[in-house]
């Protein structure tokens, strides 16, 4: 579980709702239309710029946003420097029973791959065209966000100018102008909070993750292709090392090799 | 029929109409010179932008964004790997009589260009021509429907101006601002719904069709040219897989090959 | 002459004066010093961001955009397959005494120029040269436009705070607030609608001018390249094909060689 | 002297104090915490975005912006062809004596390591060193105009803010609103004023001179590549043809070679 | 210590105050919730935007904006020559008694891993690596103030809109619109200063201070480089000539080789 999501969105709302408190009661931000027409207008706009099934698949990907159990390379990486070991003192037949101990699905298909005698240049064609479709996926997350964040305010403001005009029709005397503002305000202020405390930040994650889940594939396959390869495991450590952060590579168990 | 974006149009209208019946009547929301000027300025403003014959085709675009039949590729792939199967077998000519039973116009040119002994490099010239004047056309459709969702709540300014100026000039007690202001604001809010629930979505969506329709062709030259190579059909297969996404490729029928 | 310019132009401007008088006098919207300094002000921006000879092109450019006839590659097509013909049965210098009866002069200089007996790297690389320079002027045209059209909003709210300054400074009852937030609105509306009816849709017909003169001389280029090549003209009329949509090319006379 | 630019600033503030004047006396708006407030908050933004050395170079280069007279590409062009006759004609050593005569630095530096004996790959290494640096120093100059401009409107936001805060806390009677509100909306007119009439055009300007720059310092780096190559003044002055407009040209006086 | 951030905060936000001062006390402008939402509301969205370590480094990130020493390239230059010129006369072991006088560890660690007789190749592979890691720190520093840049006016409004929904609420006559409204606008004010006096122009620092630190390196690794080469010391005193300005290069010390 992410902590810092979990934590973000839970004080930010916490602090809408606290300086709302102390101001008035919570009830005068309820309006059912309010919300009816930026929820659901922008899940509408969402359906006609996006297929249905990609709709869909946000409710996944929010999921993940927050579940997400960010990969440690450097739990990965002295692994992969022993298989590297392994394959060349015994050849790298020898890596088929270890295929089967390991947590990584990216890494246990590659090896099996490998282990099929699969030359190098195919492995890498399906497991880059695997790790584009996981950019894509998380792509098209990030962006179904960005587009919700992008119009949810608009929705907001649409639905403040139809209580504007609603109020102005019936308003015969400036001084009742108070109450009825404060209803078509508030759908603005849907819009708004909706946009700025979760889709946008939220895709701003999305896209983080999207970067970090594609900097741990490619150091999986530059380590697959190395296995293959039989490169010498001191190199293939150094090529891996290139992919940590200093701070990570500081936190890596010390090998004698 | 693409059912999120009829889906998502319906929705979005009816949830505005449901919010404005909630408050008051539709009548007050109608206001003929406000529809005029959005429309018929942001209609005119992209007669500036476009050549006639550009602005012209937006009403099959449109049509297309709603009516389109999202392609399959993996109903195709199965065809491409058998057709790859008999030419290895009975020679590329063999192909001729299954060209007429082809659904995709695009794979049967392609297919009849081979068998009819074109050189590889200028079937793919010519296929990738098409495919370019296909993307261009989708992208100055998307463009077409992005300048209209950038102008139209321009224009929605400019009436709801015209609607203030006049207002304010025969104002003589801040008392009667009210009904002046409210018909002045209901441009804005024209221009408003126009971009927001119909121009600016549609350009999204027409955006993803491009890729896919790009993506989907770009796998049947990638066939046509294996095909005409005598690639092993189980290559083909792997190729053309990469152009799938796993939900797709699982969607697949078993083969044994 | 370019029809859907003028009739966005003529429309759009009819539009605005048509709702207009619907609501009151034209002359409550004639303010001449907001028309100076909206007017005025831009002209005086555009003459800080550029030299004095580009923004006294611009009167060149917009006449540009109203008056320029599209260049149709489906009528010189046939002429330059026909140039390639006599060129590979007669010798390039058969081509001498058709140069004076072409109408197109980017085509007539580049086979003047192969006729002479240059180079085809020189050539292409004179030509390019020129086509760089028709780019870059258009490029200019449709700058100096957007900059026309990002500053008159601007120089109309700097008028709108100039006005509301003024009438707020002597306004000692807000009974008295009609009349003269009216006349500084109009600044607002003057900037407003020369931007987006004027110069912001004007930028983006150049911009695909620029785009349709581009592909045009290019296909040219590519046309005198084959020529001097001696190219058969079969496949110097399928090269050239790929620079025209599926309508121009079903367009073409057909012909039989 | 850039005549645009004075013309530019000169007409553009005119018209500003004539719309002034026209309603009023120009004492209304001056206001100096306004001035204050936009003019010290902008350029302490500029403080904390740049070094100090950066901020301090504005003003030689805003003098550069007035001052700055246009590189004449046309009267260097022959020029160099000269010296290209002569280098092929008697050595290189030749245009020693030349090189003390020449106004333009940039060349007379290329041509005296040309004469040294520096070999071309050096020489064009140390002359493009010098272009980037003068490009970096152009661009940092816009760069900084740009964001002064995007900051100074923020202050006068800021300022108007304050000013409102004060006047509504004081506030009994909704009357009494106007000249606290004029007084406020000043510094939003200052800070739009700045930039829209000084610091985006500015930056515009000094955009394209870098341009204008740029292409007149790679003329002469050819140029001297094409003389130490010894190459056929003709091909020379062809070459450098490519670097100037049409009208340049036409302009350049006919020579007999 | 860099003065000009140092200036630019203080003189910013003593404007400010000053500004406040003369129109009032600043005890108007204290507003406990406005100041919780907009800073606390700000840092939640950075925590849903960025991991809760990113967010952490910002304070760090942040000191290094204050508190960074400029690398000063020209005093590094002829230490680089001095050790190219030992490398060439004695050999490159000869520098090993010279690394732990070294100030700067990136040529320290370069020159140590030339000693160790490590290949040109691997060297660069890995001081590149470290200073992409010194990149994309400081990069994801500059884009999480531009994110608190976004974002905290955004948060200004929400509290603004709270504001104002309360204050209307309660509002039984136009004429007691001041005080409320003077609260609900601190909100906004609080953004916006933080955003314009803060965030963003923080953002524009650090990532010049990326650039600057990238090409100190760079310029450390072509000079490490040229040692193992056993370059000429007049070539690479030369080579790295090309990363100083003018004004550097005319203040290094004269040499005699």
């Amino acid at each position: 579980m992410d902590i810092a999501t979990f934590l973000g969105v839970v004080s930010g709302f916490g602090l809408v709702v606290m300086a709302i408190k102390m101001g008035g009661g919570l009830i005068w931000f309820w309006n059912a239309p309010s919300a009816m027409i930026v929820m659901g207008g922008t899940l509408a706009i969402t359906l006609i710029s996006y297929p249905l099934s990609d709709v869909l698949s946000v409710i996944k990907v929010l999921k993940n946003a927050f579940m997400y159990k960010i990969p440690q390379p450097s739990t990965l990486l002295p692994e992969i420097v022993e298989l590297a070991r392994i394959a060349r003192r015994e050849g790298i037949l020898a890596l088929e029973k270890r295929v089967k101990k390991m947590n990584e699905p990216f890494l246990s298909k590659g090896v099996e791959l490998a282990v099929d005698g699969m030359e190098p240049d195919s492995i890498r064609g399906i497991l880059e065209n695997e790790l584009i479709f996981t950019e894509e996926r998380h792509k098209k997350g990030a962006e179904i966000f960005t587009v919700m964040g992008t119009f949810a305010p608009a929705m907001g403001m649409i639905g403040t100018l139809i209580g504007l005009v609603q109020m102005l029709r019936v308003m015969d005397d400036p001084k009742s102008i108070g109450p009825g503002m404060a209803v078509a305000l508030i759908t603005t202020f849907y819009g708004s909070i909706m946009a700025n405390l979760m889709f946008l930040p939220v895709a701003g994650k999305l896209k983080l993750r999207r970067d970090d889940e594609v900097k741990y594939k490619q150091l999986i396959m530059e380590g697959i292709t190395s296995i293959q390869n039989g490169d010498n495991p001191r190199v293939v450590e150094q090529k891996l090392h290139t992919y940590l952060s200093p701070e990570e590579r500081s936190s890596l168990p010390q090998k004698n090799n």
